[in-house]
């Protein structure tokens, strides 16, 4: 549990990899985790035990089911229970088989002041699952996971209605046997659920051709604790403010999604990824700002700094030219692929580009899950690493990327090492981007605590420059410190105001969004 | 003021039009409107105007100002004023400069309560500006004109702020001597406000390409009796709820938007609309989701059913030769438009569709604003006119389509004669499509009730076919019968609680949107 998915496919260092960072970094002895986690006694006395029960869903307080839901997939909660630390564990997980139950589960949970934390794959990686517990009975987590089934597929719209607990994989491969995708593949992909991505406005590596989660969102049905929303009647509405994208991001403080209907689109024909070098990351974000705004618009674009263009060329063996890389990935008909393809190679040949062939693309397409994997090999070596993502307008960009690199590079060196930040423009739109920074470095005694200034010090420089505290992992609890900032007193107040109409007593993720 | 637009333009009516109407529907004597408009006394007690005057705005009391904020321009409200009756007038008309002043005049409005009607280009057709003043010291229009300005372009993030009473022909002016265009050409064009169409939703007649408004939306800046909210940092956001999607079609009863930020692109260089025709309305409605769902997509697409089609013909002169008309515009570089043309006329021959070249496409940008105009003089010349507009998904169209074209006909059909009913789909999506059915039909003696008992019946028929109550018109107070059915007891909740906490004393707009 204190490790990423599945352990068969767990991921070893090369020896090349240890010997140059353990150099680079001047790492301390490895790490590994300590064999056991401490949990917490379970706290829930035995009225509300039996009052979740009367909802029907299935009632679990063993120490493999509270482990299992003991907390999210950041660095720091994995750090936390590699250090035996387990203090998020809930008292009882609650597994509902259906939107009925789910309601059920609420109204018990309101009458007997029971806190909940709702939990679809358990991937957060912003504290989304830290739910407070101070002042309540105790605290359950709601595991969705039996809600698990396609519940209508709609050929002629193109929409498809998923329980909220479906995995990602198991969406595809359902809408797959009728000829249909979702294109939702973000890092998380292997073990999020549909309500996940909804909860916290996913998005996915193919945003550019098939758009964020919530652009993906056709209708939502969500479970409160004084009622059922059910929200998207049209495929677009002037009946009065669009009250889905109110659920979307909320986090679960609103709510429990228990069915999601999206956008769905048939299977492409053709894929097509293909690699181009630049000549640096200045030039290649004009580029990919470039093809955002003008076309031809691929369906995944995303284009790494040099440090990340050099990190890359090592894994993969030492193409070591230089510069920046893009990925561009077509997918489509095989003739609407080929037409592309063409429009794109004239274009990005024009702002400066040299094509480098399908190869990269097919790195990285084949890498693309690896790198949670990779993060706990390197967690064992005793590197810190963890990630940090934003969103700003194009002509912020070129402040926020350094200001955001500098401030995770100074906040993490060492003495006399450096840490490694790397980035790449992982999402795009005609006003702005996404950047995603990546960081090594050696863990300090405290790694949590290292991290937490490393973080306080790159949350600082994005709101300094105007950029948002979060493009895609959600607020959570590590995002609250920059958030009400974010949005104002007016906007908070209105969130609030929300709360108390759908969730009068606060049980829904209590310290999550809100804090 | 019970007319539309520039009294230069007014329309008249072809001898043999009037001729063929007088026919077929069994007009009434003509109905010039009366000479005389009664406005209620001004009831705004001397400390309130006092108070107002202190916000800095300019006030106005006199006649010519209170009528013309009156009412809005559905046919009804024309309708009302024609018979000499605008018991809607509000009892001042206030004008602030800027956003400080629209916050001390919704101050004023707070302590003294006194109801707020939101005034942007006054060309609402849902009674958006009849707010209740009952329970009041009495009842202002806030008209933005004077909010005018272009506050920034930003040409690298393509984005613009303008002030919420920038009209859209002066937007389009102030971003075309900057090579670009805002793309939002609804019928309301020429009077409409960035704010209006913010406020309620708007969809312009290239949505296909451009986008609704609500799309076109990268920040708001909106003025409560609590304070001011400034939303959208970024491109797109996980930071929690999108919120700019909550003040989007608010109608402007949580707040004022007095500034909004918007996508702009570049003008585009070239312009070709063409004109397909289709054996019927099935088969063509089939083409129009084909080019929604796999493209090729134009930025205009519309497409008519036989009677719209017919009508047009005859309006254009006699082309006579049935089936239905399909508009597409195609719009950007030079190259583009001519491949996509290419791939559009494969596309469109491949599904029925025979060219008809650039002519249709000519008349209808050529009329586009035109039809208000001509509403003017079909209403002097005892017909009623209206229209009634839609959206559903693409499964419930074929339900939706002549549930509501039958439900209108068989409301307004005389003793001996029919009602004339056509449509055509106005705006696409993957999932759906929305409807515009426009009626003619005889003026009975009481056309306003008249209309209300047709409205009753094709809004009954959108509900029951479970097709959205407004694509693009907004909720006003004549979509409120079906409103909250359509949202749910929930949704309405929480909108209530919004309203709690913005403005608590309920003085903006009341009636509107909550009823």
């Amino acid at each position: 549990m204190y490790r990423w998915g599945d352990p068969s496919r767990a991921a070893t260092l090369p020896d090349a990899v240890r010997g140059l960072l353990a150099s680079v970094l001047d790492l301390p002895e490895p790490r590994p985790p300590v064999p056991v986690v401490a949990l917490p006694p379970a706290a829930l006395p035995g009225r509300c035990l039996r009052a979740l029960e009367e909802s029907g869903a299935r009632v679990r307080t063993d120490d493999a089911a509270r482990l299992s839901h003991a907390a999210g997939k950041s660095t720091v909660d994995l750090l936390r229970l590699r250090a035996g630390v387990a203090a998020d564990a809930p008292d009882a997980v609650v597994e509902p088989a259906d939107h009925e139950q789910v309601v059920a589960v609420l109204r018990a949970c309101d009458a007997n002041r029971i806190a909940v934390v709702a939990f679809g794959g358990g991937t957060s990686v912003v504290g989304g699952l830290r739910a407070r517990r101070d002042g309540y009975a105790g605290l359950v987590a709601l595991d969705l996971a039996r809600l698990d089934r396609l519940l209508d597929l709609d050929p002629v719209s193109r929409t498809a209605t998923f329980e909220a607990g479906v995995r990602a994989p198991r969406a595809e491969e359902l809408l797959a046997t009728r000829g249909f995708t979702l294109g939702h593949f973000p890092q998380s992909f292997e073990y999020a659920t549909l309500g996940g991505f909804a909860a916290t406005r996913s998005s996915g590596q193919a945003s550019a051709g098939y758009g964020r989660f919530d652009q993906m969102v056709v209708g939502l049905r969500v479970a409160t604790p004084t009622g059922t929303l059910h929200l998207g009647r049209a495929p677009h509405s002037a009946a009065g403010p669009d009250l889905r994208q109110l659920l979307l991001g909320s986090e679960g403080v609103f709510g429990i999604i228990t069915e999601v209907t999206v956008q769905i689109r048939p299977t492409p024909a053709a894929r097509r990824y293909l690699g181009w070098r630049f000549s640096d990351f200045a030039t290649a974000t004009e580029a990919t700002r470039a093809l955002a705004q003008d076309g031809p618009l691929p369906a995944v674009l995303r284009c790494s700094d040099e440090v990340e263009t050099a990190v890359n060329a090592m894994g993969a063996g030492g193409d070591d030219s230089g510069g920046c890389l893009m990925i561009t990935g077509l997918e489509g008909t095989e003739e609407r692929v080929a037409a592309t393809e063409t429009a794109l190679t004239d274009r990005l040949t024009g702002l400066g580009g040299r094509p480098l062939g399908p190869e990269p693309g097919r790195a990285w397409l084949r890498d693309r899950f690896a790198a949670p994997y990779l993060r706990d090999a390197l967690l064992d070596a005793g590197v810190l690493v963890e990630t940090v993502e934003t969103a700003a307008f194009w002509s912020a960009l070129p402040g926020t990327y350094p200001a955001v690199r500098d401030a995770l590079a100074t906040a993490l060196a060492g003495r006399d090492t450096p840490a490694l930040v790397w980035c790449h423009i992982s999402h795009v739109y005609p006003s702005g981007a996404s950047l995603y920074f990546t960081v090594l470095a050696a863990q300090a005694a405290d790694p949590v605590a290292q991290w937490g200034a490393a973080k306080a010090a790159a949350g600082d420089a994005i709101a300094a420059t105007g950029a948002t505290i979060s493009h895609h992992h959600g607020i959570g609890r590590d995002h609250l410190p920059w958030y009400g900032a974010e949005i104002g007193p007016q906007a908070t107040a209105v969130l609030r105001g929300v709360k108390d109409v759908l969730d009068p007593h606060g049980v829904l993720n209590p310290g999550i969004l809100l804090g």
